[in-house]
């Protein structure tokens, strides 16, 4: 076994694990101060800084400005997502400056109060209901992963994104708030034929889809705060639907419509795009859950190890299916795994942090991380999940990422 | 008893519990279209939106201009404070943006990579940090509270704030990221002897407070992350102390320095601030813990209630010594109490969501919450509180609140 892993309680009880005495071997590091003296006192340490409410409300630091959400590249006029910075990011949440943009029109500015649902079809009563209408209705808050289908889906014929936002940056973590669509749909009187419901947007691309009712009377929500403030314009202000673990589109923002009936409506995105084409030419359709995912956030793409010696190595993983597991890492590019540590509390189908602390011995390394959910569903590699369904397909992409880390400590996204 | 309170099962069994039918005795709501056609098409859905990273670090909405921190009315030539608008926000987290501010000599803006950390005193080899170093550390994620010691203050001798942000907001609750303090504290070797701890800021007060050692070696952090992203430079960026549950302005922020020691230093700040005053003129000092407290944010002071029937009432409960175990809600000051229900998951020295389904019966109402902690810790009424402490100290008011409606509707901040 060419790295040497250990727990995190073997390095807490290792002294010294850093290597910060002045006399470490692995450049600079902390120092020792020249006597008991407080260090020098710097100038912003002696006159009043800003005052309260500058501004009232609250930006990043200055020194921050290159953690932002970025485009691709794109081949087409128009780019079409722009992409969370995981490597900048902490914990499990996605602040509401930084969730990832996916949408097919622009994003609205719409005043609230001129904002309508309307909820019609195979319903007792149908009803438009203003957003005091929305907000009078109990509430619940849940922390829940939203991801683009096709986040990831560049790289599965070759390893194309430099950064972790470059390849899973369409993903984003955010504590939701708004009513059970299934409470919603209760106070018209839900038909018995009722199988579908249709969600349509209200930004010009009427954005459409169609759900099957067993979701929507799940854990289905109609959401119109994110993080506790009301949802950003970009994230469909002042109301969306939310489905807890389906692909991200599906949660249509800015809703304006909700029909029920007994079939799917085959609307454009659900038949020329978000299928998935197999190797016999057929497509699969309404393939709705994101399945079992991670990523190495740190070390990872573009980044540079400056010593060897201690890293922790972090990433995100999640599953629309349910809550993580476990989450396995793998510094040899998949021989030998080991188990990393995950944040609690795991919250189903939320991004969960995992951990596991490393000593880099300056060799090449290739960083993998596999997930694994509460059912057992276990994150394939490219390999397998090429062998099973081709390479045509686009999105769903949930494969393995491989980091490799030169001895010169550069991190490269490739195949491994 | 005056008014009806309902469970959420019950109401949600009830047909029509919103008065949502067009015939609702209870006015203007949710209303039936004229027919099954979408409704009138709004000039938003008829052109392109926002593009892509208008602007990449996004922010709210236009239309929620009016949520932001704001100042009380100050006697002195400064204020001393921004408050969080809790009564606009949803869920248990509180945006970046939103956080309340305290700080003694207005936020420095300092850039990280000339931030130090120095680490002397009872320890077996003094450190200097550099942001890097600490950032290599093993790190965790926990959500906490954080509560200014004066918040509430004003309210104990009469009803002053009008709102719950003027009442309660020098109240957060965020998901922070650091290193274990006593990670750190290891790698430098404590000393026997050393008991307590000086944190001191680098902000031109120089804040600075003495922690006992049990609580720096148990859960505290030192924290750069918050709700997923960098401090904000407000928050303590690049470096803040964290102490769970603690009195805010012992969580130092912009941190500069730690030193170990075998007694408090007696600094200004827990000498001639932030001690107690009790009614025989001595004064409790270290009184360290943020108690079991909570408040109702809606219906709230400044709300008005536009239509008797169904509201929810909702609020936020916390406690500096672990978890919520109960909130209970009552309508009429206090004689009757119900069980709200807790959103899950319940973590401990965090925020808690509590709510309750109501029938407003058009009569005055008096709402009150009370909330208790894991250990059984119960949180007082006024009454209780002075009967305990007298009427001279300042600081740790956790007193129950009273919410008055009016028979128009109108919430107003009342002593019961």
């Amino acid at each position: 076994m060419p790295h040497k892993t250990s727990t995190r309680r073997q390095w807490l009880q290792s002294s010294g694990a850093l290597g910060l005495a002045a006399t470490s071997a692995v450049g600079s590091f902390a120092q020792e101060p020249s006597n008991n003296l407080p260090p020098h006192v710097p100038t912003w340490s002696k006159g009043l800084g800003k005052p309260f409410l500058s501004p009232a409300y609250g930006v990043p630091s200055p020194h921050e400005q290159h953690v932002k959400r970025a485009l691709l590249p794109h081949p087409g006029p128009y780019p079409t997502a722009s992409r969370t910075p995981l490597q900048s990011l902490h914990g499990t949440l996605t602040p509401n400056g930084l969730v990832f943009e996916r949408h097919h029109a622009g994003f609205p500015t719409i005043p609230p109060d001129e904002h309508r649902l309307m909820l019609h079809g195979m319903v007792n009563r149908p009803l438009i209901f203003t957003m005091e209408d929305i907000l009078r209705f109990p509430s619940e808050s849940k922390t829940y992963f939203l991801e683009c289908s096709g986040n990831s889906a560049l790289e599965l014929k070759k390893p194309t994104g430099i950064t972790a936002q470059d390849t899973h940056g369409l993903l984003s973590c955010c504590e939701w708030t708004g009513v059970r669509l299934s409470t919603v749909l209760e106070e018209a009187g839900i038909q018995k034929q009722a199988s579908w419901l249709l969600a349509e947007g209200a930004d010009a691309a009427s954005m459409t889809r169609s759900i099957p009712m067993a979701k929507a009377l799940d854990d289905a929500l109609l959401v119109y705060a994110q993080n506790g403030e009301m949802l950003r314009p970009e994230q469909g202000y002042p109301l969306r639907l939310f489905l807890p673990g389906f692909e991200g589109n599906m949660s249509v923002k800015w809703l304006r419509r909700l029909k029920l009936g007994d079939a799917p409506w085959q609307s454009r995105e659900e038949t020329s795009a978000y299928t998935d084409l197999m190797p016999d030419g057929t497509a699969l359709q309404f393939t709705f859950h994101m399945e079992v995912k991670s990523v190495i956030t740190s070390p990872s793409g573009g980044q540079t190890l400056k010593q060897t010696g201690f890293h922790e190595i972090q990433g995100l993983a999640w599953s629309g299916r349910g809550k993580i597991r476990k989450v396995e890492v793998s510094i040899d590019g998949g021989k030998y795994w080991q188990d990393a540590v995950l944040q609690e509390p795991l919250q189903s189908k939320a991004l969960a942090r995992f951990r596991l602390p490393w000593q880099w011995n300056g060799q090449m390394a290739l960083l993998q991380s596999r997930a694994t959910d509460e059912y057992g569903h276990v994150q394939p590699s490219r390999q397998q999940l090429i062998a099973d369904k081709g390479m045509n397909f686009y999105y769903h992409n949930n494969a393995i990422q491989t980091w490799q880390i030169s001895a010169q400590g550069e991190v490269r996204n490739v195949h491994a």
